[in-house]
């Protein structure tokens, strides 16, 4: 079964219930229900209603779910899975505001089309009602809320070893190793699809051994997404961006840092260039160009196959619900495949996003 | 006994762990428990040592705690301290990214001396420190984690209610009439007071009647200590400020609106120069003369000596432990006596500190 195939299902069971909980907010809080549906894509920003997002983040937690096989209530399962949705939902929120990142698949971030303040004040509503839906229900509401919290902690933690980064040398003693970079991205972009693959697991007592698996499949996957999204912010289809964030920022991304380090001829005209923070279109093609020469953009493409189809041996594991198992490898196997664009858009026609990125 | 004497008394239960969970912070991620320090007073911008704030919100919880004379035992009752703490910090460090504002306590506020992207990760490892703490301890933590995200959600409510009414006018049908600030301040200003004063008794199962005495008086002293934050953004003990940022934003305060609608023959060269956003100490002066020559500035004294007087009389409530309600009635005439400086410090000399408001 594809990945659009598997979402388009799991989005049947949830979807009616998440459109529901931002109509509920609508209610006592129209602006910041606004800026909520709009960064889910329920509404545009003067409320007129679109399609809304693919919600990856709630299939995988109810494919997570499905993987232990452990029978959880449908009320339950819900609850989990729009928590889920919604904490990652927060959290890309925070994100944009963070990384000064101006869109989001394709569309003006939230930050920018409605301002700091109404944003902060959705991030509080939305961290509240996903924990209100998720302690609501389920024989251990603490240790699910417990459970996104940590996540979501790791999430914070990460975010903070990242921006440190982006103020360090390009080379010398204090730069950014391999290995700081993984740990980085551990927290910062895998945690939470851990957490949104184990939730489950936590919430039915499943035994160690699918915690286990799940934890390591979604690290892998949550690398994987992440070092891809690193190739995405320099590399479109068509060649090198007319923009890239992370280049311009200095962030410390996995095509760079490997590039740097690879011994090339060109690593130290990359680091005198990127040390200036490339902005315009010309550095940019400049600057992935010597990323290119230097074996960076080589090493990523591989990284991130080698994570897929590390993450896709774990999912075989037999402790697994085969079907639950197969749909969490369908949604995995499109980072692999689709390429730089992601097409990846259900119940309505595909929409061609520039951004890639779980959304 | 005075508000000094009991903020001292209460200060040395909980001082020592909270300086220890921001030690703890710091192992993993010293740049955020340097932001955490300096906004508790614990450190400078550099790490220098400080003596610390007056650390109010765990005082009242722990007087709250203690009204309810039902005996929590001694860890439980530091955690409950330390999460109210923490919370109200992060609510602080929020609250001045949302209003701009530059100073807090007569310092540079966290945003304006770290960056935003430092403070908001700061807020979030806060509000995970907070909610760890509280939730490892005691009978009924998911209670106590519930009890405080309400109350953290209403902050969040009427500070969302209090920013969209800056952008509306000052007269006509669309004015912000006193009841609706009432609403906001009650979500925005009192919310957090309550939230300490009745943590206790939600924890340790107090009758109902303790509870609602207790959420009765802590409504009243946070909007008190609300309104009186009004009068003091606009006049220190020596007159108008050089600069109000009420007035320069538009903020709908209980002076402004109570002046605006006296009918008073100045009203309206009030309302036309506040909708000009008055930010020179000129203007501020004209602003202040005006206000006060329509009775607002009167007005906003009366009502801050009623609410204290209400609240004490609601603390004099025969069900609550008499030792505790008496402190919790020290720290309230705070509020009406402190003339327009507060000068409350503890453990160290009075420092005169040009900032009035909740620690």
């Amino acid at each position: 079964m594809t990945a659009h195939a598997v979402a388009a299902r799991v989005r049947a069971a949830y979807w009616p219930p998440l459109v529901q909980a931002v109509r509920s907010l609508d209610q006592h809080q129209p602006q910041l229900a606004l800026v909520l549906g709009y960064h889910l894509g329920l509404n545009d920003t003067h409320g007129t209603p679109g399609s809304g997002d693919d919600g990856l983040a709630s299939t995988l937690c109810l494919a997570g779910l499905g993987a232990c096989a452990a029978g959880a209530d449908h009320g339950q399962a819900t609850a989990c899975a729009l928590a889920v949705e919604l904490t990652k939902d927060f959290i890309q929120l925070e994100d944009d505001i963070l990384d000064n990142d101006f869109s989001r698949r394709g569309r003006a971030s939230a930050w920018r089309a409605f301002g700091t303040p109404a944003t902060l004040l959705t991030i509080d509503v939305t961290r509240a009602l996903a924990f209100d839906l998720l302690t609501a229900t389920g024989p251990h509401p603490l240790r699910a809320a417990r459970h996104l919290q940590r996540y979501a902690d790791a999430v914070a933690r990460g975010q903070a070893a990242d921006l440190a980064a982006e103020s360090r040398p390009w080379t010398g003693k204090n730069q950014v190793t391999l290995a700081e970079y993984k740990h980085i991205i551990e927290d910062k972009g895998a945690a939470m699809v851990v957490a949104a693959l184990t939730l489950g697991a936590v919430l039915t007592d499943a035994p160690p051994v699918i915690l286990h698996t799940l934890t390591r499949a979604g690290t892998q996957l949550g690398m994987a997404w992440q070092i891809f999204d690193d190739l995405t912010d320099i590399w479109n289809a068509h060649g090198p961006r007319a923009f890239s964030s992370d280049l311009a920022r200095g962030k410390k991304s996995y095509p760079v840092i490997t590039a740097i380090s690879s011994g090339a001829a060109e690593a130290d005209t990359l680091a005198e260039l990127l040390a200036r923070h490339p902005a315009t279109a010309q550095d940019v093609r400049t600057a992935a160009g010597l990323i290119e020469a230097c074996g960076g953009r080589h090493a990523t493409e591989q990284r991130v196959k080698e994570l897929c189809a590390a993450a896709l041996d774990t999912l075989a594991h037999p402790d697994l619900d085969r079907a639950s198992a197969d749909d969490i490898a369908a949604i995995a196997s499109v980072i692999g495949t689709r390429g730089t664009e992601s097409t990846l858009t259900v119940g309505t026609p595909a929409i061609r996003r520039p951004e890639a990125g779980m959304t």
